[in-house]
């Protein structure tokens, strides 16, 4: 399908204010699409990363941004969302469910991200998940995005309205970090920006040594590049 | 499988504090379920349900009652969370997705319940969805909850650790609403309890005329029972 044809279609993108979500809107807005951002505050231990959303989704100049707020601190299990330590300095080819691991979380994003879709009478949902960094997340994979798309056409009106299939559009899904940062400053993204840290200090420095910090400056030396953001260590 | 094998295995029910949703709770219990109702709190136009809801998981003494909030206002799309007239005395037979339609929301709510579920390690999920009385909705189909189910096995840890796949259990999926109604009593509901209505007056008595009150009155007077609600009209 041409750029051209895209144009003026509005996609629903989510965006965490990190390195991958901010290079998923970059992408969706190449590729033509209206983008309507979609952040939340769920309780996160690194809610700085709303800033950085916002940050990202002005200097995209998105069609709207909404940040829904709810509290998954209530339902726990995660070293994000309860007081379970954030791991550090951990093997970067850790196997299995890091702790830092939401429960659902992609999943209950991609619901309100249907929601809003719908009223906005468009089938496009953009994510920035991709399978070699979070291997270890079974919500970051693509049978798992095929089989969200399966749910949501019987979902929604537009499974029963005949409207267009629903497509969950994940480009970073096979690339690594230094190819994602590559494609990223092609399209001119300042990942000063951004924020990626899970967690950051108290004055907002990213830690540089949790599974995030790490991916991303092992990303920047791969890409041969140097990130623009301030680190405590 | 025996209703002992249940015994102590916990579930996660959603619980409006209506007809239906209580119903489904009961049997939940009845089948040896250590029930954990999980209510929402999303704008809608009907919050007495939550009254309702509140009044009903102290009534079956769960094991904890969860209200997670968040605003669909913002969104939208639907007479539930918008300013859209909720609609009065239309046919019951209508065909299509009613206005009362609430985009996603379904979808919404079994997230949060696949997350809760998954911090209580079981895979076990009841909603009071049937086909009959709202048959224009596309997430109280069989064929959705199948396909969510689906998409549950790849979303979370039970898809990745090979634990028990994820049941979403919709015992009232194919009763008519007098058959539920007398399930429900012969399970000893006190439907005064609950709160079916979407439009309450300011005193917070059923408007009796919405599609939600009128299937529940054709329900009661189909299964030859009388409704303890006070009713507005």
């Amino acid at each position: 399908m041409s750029q051209m044809s895209h144009s003026s279609r509005p996609a629903v993108v989510l965006l965490s204010g990190g390195l991958d979500s901010t290079t998923a809107l970059a992408i969706a807005q190449a590729e033509g699409f209206t983008c309507h951002a979609l952040s939340f505050d769920y309780g996160q231990r690194h809610r700085l990363e709303l800033e950085a959303a916002r940050r990202v989704a002005a200097a995209f100049n998105v069609a709207r941004h909404l940040v829904v707020t709810f509290d998954l601190r209530a339902i726990g299990g995660s070293a994000l969302t309860s007081d379970l330590p954030v791991p550090k300095d951990r093997p970067l080819e850790s196997v299995g469910i890091p702790p830092t691991y939401v429960p659902a979380r992609n999943t209950i994003f991609l619901s309100f991200a249907l929601a809003w879709a719908e009223t906005l009478a468009c089938t496009d949902i953009f994510l920035g998940v991709n399978i070699y960094d979070y291997a270890g997340y079974p919500d970051c994979r693509p049978e798992y995005l095929r089989a969200y798309e399966a749910m949501a056409n019987l979902a929604t009106r537009a499974g029963v309205e005949g409207a267009r299939p629903w497509k969950i559009h994940a480009p970073l899904i096979t690339l690594t970090k230094a190819e994602i940062i590559r494609r990223g400053l092609a399209l001119g993204i300042d990942y000063g920006l951004t924020h990626s840290c899970y967690d950051p200090t108290l004055e907002g420095l990213a830690c540089g040594r949790c599974d995030s910090c790490r991916f991303r400056l092992k990303g920047f030396a791969e890409a041969g590049a140097t990130d623009p953001l301030r680190y405590a260590s």
